[in-house]
């Protein structure tokens, strides 16, 4: 591997620019339409999200320059959010002649075409209209990495999901002393796991909004129960998918909620409902701040995933129904999660 | 069930008046030697620990009234510390003409005749000796049940583990709106999880500890890759005991390991030790407060059990070995840890 172009300037995609160049990979970061001002600005002083520098060798390519960014590159990281995705990847496929292995660390699910689904499923249904025949070389990226962290070398372990055989040697060549990396095989157990504890770390953050004023820092018995119902969650989940629980009870899952429990945007969108803002308010309020409560899109998209693919499951999932009442349908949160302990046994 | 005596009046024994006393039962409280001060204080105002005041209609017992708590009781709560559990229950047999059933809120391993043992497995061994022939009736709990918060009615899941017939049937009657509980067959899992969290909640302690003055909240990375090898190592160590991985990936392990990571004694220790002191100087500090950082117990007799019981299995167990040698050996806690980042792969 020489060159790596990552898509997407937004936090997870400029902060891989970190390790990838650590690796003394040439590296090249394409800021979609909606981050021009974001390369512009990391041009002259520290990125703006991320508000440290990026590596001084990295070459910057705004929207309108996406043909040069992937000229001659080995690897694509895709660094965009699930709601962009698709349209990101159909640019990547229309200036690409060759299939290029891609990683993605789009954590959510995507649509295309009205339907909703898993990343790498949409993912292949582009691809083979473009190469058909032709097998895509995949990794979903997933466990317990937040941007601004990385971004600063604190140690982050990674997991890589492919079935591709080169997958190994790859995650190998991507390795540094802080940016760490597992292998498995199971794709859609990290791709869920990406998805999911975006909706469930939701839960803590209410648990933060309703009781941190009253009794600061004393409710963890109930977080608690809320953290270790929403792995259960996702291991009906992942299974009913085909997937391992093993990956919910390692880093793609466990690792990744405890990290998103404790801070980052879901918690925070939690908090601002749990602090008495409807939903739409606190998802305005954040994307008015540049900030994207993805667990709020995860949480629509993936109540039309389950309903579709596994209308059966939701009978075991009453934290996600209790999440998506209080998100979508106006059920008010205190009364909904004592609802939930009430039901517990 | 009419009475309850609860044996040890600190944090979790005290605590538990509260769901006993609000299910209708009459609930005694007996305090050992060590908290004859805690119940006479308690006798006048709010717990000295738990800083609200018992139950109106507890009935409160110094340390020499054992035989007048326990007259009459169906049921006794064991509620000291790992080193105080095994001369209580010594006393607790002294006194009791027929066995009771006993429930257990001991967290960690206790010393029996110089011996390191499950807290069930030395209970038992005494046990027989005064009632030879007979089983006895016992219920380890465990899950993530913060005293502080118990006594304050957060909802809070227990985990009751017990293989008699009646378990079930007795975790009906003890079920408040806020105190929950679930049952388990598997005693030996639920019992080290109980030990092993107090040990691993170390981990992310030392992490606060080293990092949050640098980069407050932001070093979660790193403590959800030790939280997940925590989760990871506890489920060799039950496994290896017999006990069942799902206990393990429940509310009595990762439940527990979560809301110990959050807060309380074990934290606390990690985190004295990660601003530079020496773990006898934070484990001092501590107890000078009235605060036992059990952990530091369950880290030293855990480390005997493993080498006496399972020595195979040290070496699948990468986080222990580095707190101990850490907690026990001087070992750099900042350095120790980047090598575990090191062969994480």
């Amino acid at each position: 591997l020489t060159t790596a172009t990552i898509l997407g300037a937004g936090y997870m995609g400029s902060a891989m620019t970190f390790p990838l160049a650590a690796c003394g990979l040439s590296v090249r970061l394409w800021g979609t339409w909606l981050d021009d001002d974001l390369i512009e600005r990391s041009r002259q002083g520290p990125h703006p999200r991320l508000r440290v520098r990026l590596p001084a060798s990295v070459a910057l390519y705004d929207s309108s320059q996406l043909e040069a960014a992937i000229e001659g590159a080995d690897i694509v990281f895709m660094g965009v959010s699930s709601e962009g995705f698709a349209p990101v990847f159909e640019r990547l496929l229309a200036v690409t002649e060759k299939p290029l292995p891609v990683f993605t660390l789009t954590k959510g699910f995507c649509q295309l075409e009205g339907e909703v689904s898993r990343t790498s499923v949409a993912a292949r249904a582009l691809f083979e209209r473009k190469f058909p025949g032709r097998e895509p070389v995949w990794t979903s990226v997933g466990g317990p990495v937040k941007a601004f962290e990385l971004a600063r070398g604190v140690p982050s372990p990674a997991v890589y999901a492919s079935v591709s055989e080169s997958a190994e040697a790859v995650a190998g060549e991507l390795r540094t002393s802080y940016y760490r990396i597992r292998t498995t095989t199971d794709v859609a157990g990290v791709e869920l796991c990406s998805a999911l504890k975006n909706v469930y770390a939701i839960a803590p953050g209410l648990c933060d909004g309703l009781y941190q004023k009253e009794m600061p820092g004393n409710y963890h018995n109930f977080s608690s129960l809320l953290f270790t119902q929403a792995i259960r969650e996702m291991v009906v989940i992942v299974a009913g998918e085909g997937g391992s629980p093993d990956t919910v009870h390692g880093l793609a899952g466990v690792g990744d909620l405890y990290v998103t429990s404790q801070s980052g945007k879901n918690q925070r969108f939690g908090a601002l409902i749990g602090r008495g803002m409807t939903p739409e308010e606190a998802y305005r309020t954040m994307y008015d701040e540049g900030e994207l409560a993805e667990g709020y899109l995860a949480m629509k998209a993936g109540s039309r995933w389950l309903a579709g693919n596994h209308p059966g499951l939701l009978d075991e999932l009453p934290l996600f129904r209790a999440l998506y009442a209080i998100g979508c349908e106006g059920a008010p949160a205190e009364a909904s999660l004592q609802d939930l302990v009430a039901g517990f046994v």
